[in-house]
């Protein structure tokens, strides 16, 4: 590991997540907040004067190999993570430090699971923190930071190996072979979505602030809401439009961008897409089916049935319903779209529909080779082969994932009793950056404080994994990681 | 497929399937049942004649393949199973013919998952059938049918084909080259380990015939016993041992080989074998600290602990206790036993705890590989290299495990309204052939008598593909398997 080059990284880092930090410092400025602004006045110089001085530790070599990577992404997530819990802490709008940090991972993350009871009675700049973590997290924090890089560093072709650690889903398609341009492409389309929903969200009658929440929060598919409700009590037509872009926002950024260059027909012909559609409408016509007796009209089981299943196939998390009070159908469905998440390259977690793609392709092929033993074939994603490297990641993946899910589990049960379905599907939440759970503690209506500080602990660190996708998690407890160069 | 030999295949069964059911015959005629004998002459006759019309149709070439190999031993599960169903059938113990095929499957897969509610009402020739399936299926219907077929066919290598796709395990451990000489090998111990018990059984109290059942229900690690309160009012003694006979028979019966040969230091030294009893005692010991304050002494804490760990991961599935009234985390400790199953080349299922430790082998190794792309190097079981083979196949069966895992589940769901921890342990409890399940319905003291027929169907798929370790009831229902040869 080269020790010099990680600092002076970490240092660029703290340098822009402190100017990031300046931004709901403003908004608590609007709302004249000032018991609030030291809670971001501190973060923000221990951040801009620690960076500062860990960029001046110049490495002697600054490249960067897929180990070195992995470490960066894993350690940016964790650190301004820790860093970014202080808003809340010091104001006291969440006076347990691990319950600050615990909320702060499930904002960078966008899993959007919550230890606050009372939303409504927080700082306005707090919860606009809170929610803004989920906007920077969703595509990226590191994405982020590569806009602001010097051009020069930038373009080393070996940032390719942060973006590639960070991007969720088995293979990363680039937009452009530099780094920085890759990123400023992405953002740009994405805050012109985020816009598109700030709007009509101001149309449905939310006013600028409610709906700058719920944007970010639906872009990043994060879920925090800054109400107690969360989308329960808004309008139809405020549920409709959050689906449309919950939508949205799960589906493969460069398809965006195909539709930028005009290959409208390129973008609809995703394989990935038209599946992740199929699962999509199945299981609203299943579910609308499954629970339209308990609702007055279809149209409001419809809606009903495609928010919530839009909200947790992309792993947004919203709750328009109490869905722990469907029948057992729809609240198995909803614990399978949890696991299955968003596409790959979108803001959304879950094991991503590509990834799953090809794990049951590679399945069958393998399957028929055990019957035929002669065959050998390459499986084909978007009419493309998908070379065995990544077909081996994906399994590698799906054995981490499973060990993960099972050691979490019993972690949970150890610290804290709690119903089956509450212990199982917390760490499934969490895992899949989805928000809110299953059962009696962590479903619908509930959320995570009550849970103990070993639990969320454990579910932080789920959390972190399931965004960066396993791997970088584990590879930063590799003691030969830490081996100098 | 060549159609011909499959059919001679099938003759050859039949009869020895013929002559196998001729034994609860003689169990209904020493205890005078007389409305039940023709409930076992109809199927007995069927199985002689059809048998030997069958066994006229020489294949004009008789070698096997791989593909041959697993449809041999697919059908003839189904087919035993379906005709091993009669009996109850026709003697009315079990009114609906899909409930009877569900009991046998649960026989010959060594599930136990049972639909009687009141298994003392039973004729006993009916129960004993209804054991001796365990015991038939817990070694391997075909092993069983290896041992009288032919020598000049048994001889045939191809034979092992069959041998494997029927062998619990990532990789058949051949202790002889013949599968006809293997066959005899193993059961051999296996009637000697069964012979053991039923004297330990009769010194602890029971009758013969309680003695018998119980024996074959513990030796295949099946689960049905004659009792409805299982072994809950057992004494002490009979619980401890049946616990320690139900530990030696979730180990690999090549161990018990090494011990014939004088090889004790090879079979104590099996990596397996330590994994496995690691395992089992840590999970003795947390149970035990964590149900502690529901029982009055320490020692019976113990003794619940141990017999239903051991009960659990060695896939009995007997019940001593109702341990859904335990603490959360000895329920999801359970829950994760089903799922880790016994040794490779026991009689017990689950995943088995080598193909688990080459999984979790195997994913360190790919993880170190994607730090390190440089560094090949194969992963190492029992002192020896893992060749890639084997590890591509278990990685491949965990694919298809979680496809069918969550396919049945989501079908179950569709099928049954339950609550959710029955809905998912049901298919668990049935896909690593356990018994009973969790929850309100298939719990430690329910059954599945009151689930739909669809579940029932889907359930018993479950169990023939957990038995058969998935690939086999995959195979039949890929078109190109049957275009003939």
């Amino acid at each position: 590991m080269n020790y010099r080059m990680l600092a002076n990284f970490f240092g660029q880092i703290l340098r822009i997540g402190g100017l990031l930090m300046c931004i709901p410092l403003i908004v608590a400025l609007i709302y004249g907040e000032s018991h609030t602004y030291i809670a971001f006045i501190i973060p923000i110089v221990l951040q801009l004067v620690g960076g500062s001085l860990l960029v001046r530790l110049i490495p002697k070599n600054s490249s960067m190999f897929a180990q070195e990577g992995f470490v960066c992404v894993a350690l940016t997530w964790v650190l301004l993570s820790a860093v970014g819990a202080l808003p809340f802490f010091l104001s006291g709008s969440i006076p347990n430090y691990m319950d600050a940090f615990f909320e702060t991972v499930s904002g960078f993350t966008t899993t959007g699971a919550t230890v606050l009871t009372n939303i409504e009675a927080m700082p306005k700049g707090i919860l606009f923190w809170r929610s803004l973590t989920h906007w920077i997290g969703g595509m990226g924090i590191l994405v982020f930071v590569l806009m602001f890089l010097p051009k020069a560093q930038a373009k080393k072709t070996s940032m390719m190996h942060v973006m590639r650690a960070e991007m969720p889903g088995p293979s990363v398609g680039k937009i452009s072979p530099k780094a920085g341009d890759t990123a400023r492409i992405l953002y740009a389309m994405y805050i012109v979505l985020t816009a598109a929903e700030v709007i009509l969200l101001l149309i449905g009658g939310m006013n600028l602030y409610e709906a700058l929440i719920h944007a970010f929060s639906t872009a990043g598919t994060g879920g925090f809401s800054c109400l107690n409700a969360s989308i329960a009590e808004q309008s139809a037509f405020l549920q409709y439009v959050i689906t449309v872009f919950m939508f949205l926002f799960s589906l493969n950024f460069n398809l965006y961008y195909f539709v930028i260059l005009k290959k409208w027909k390129e973008a609809l012909k995703s394989e990935e897409l038209r599946v992740f559609a199929v699962i999509v409408a199945v299981s609203v016509a299943v579910i609308t089916l499954d629970i339209h007796a308990q609702y007055d009209t279809l149209e409001h089981a419809f809606r009903a049935a495609s928010f919530q299943t839009v909200s947790i196939v992309s792993t947004t998390g919203f709750v328009s319903e109490n869905f722990d009070l469907w029948p057992v159908l729809s609240r198995v469905l909803m614990v399978v779209l949890m696991f299955i998440g968003a596409c790959a390259g979108s803001t959304g977690g879950g094991m991503k529909v590509s990834r799953i793609m090809i794990l049951i392709k590679d399945a069958v092929r393998d399957l028929g080779q055990l019957a035929h033993p002669r065959r050998v074939k390459s499986i084909r994603l978007e009419g493309k082969p998908v070379d065995e490297q990544t077909v081996n990641n994906a399994s590698t993946y799906l054995q981490f994932y499973v060990i993960l899910l099972v050691l979490s589990v019993i972690l949970v049960a150890v610290f804290d009793e709690m119903d089956m379905v509450s212990t199982f599907t917390s760490v499934v939440t969490c895992l899949n950056n989805v928000g809110p759970g299953m059962g009696e503690i962590v479903g619908a209506t509930g959320n995570f404080s009550t849970l103990s500080l070993g639990s969320k602990a454990v579910l932080s660190f789920c959390m972190l994994a399931g965004r960066l996708e396993v791997f970088p998690m584990l590879i930063i407890f590799f003691p030969s990681t830490w081996k100098r160069a």
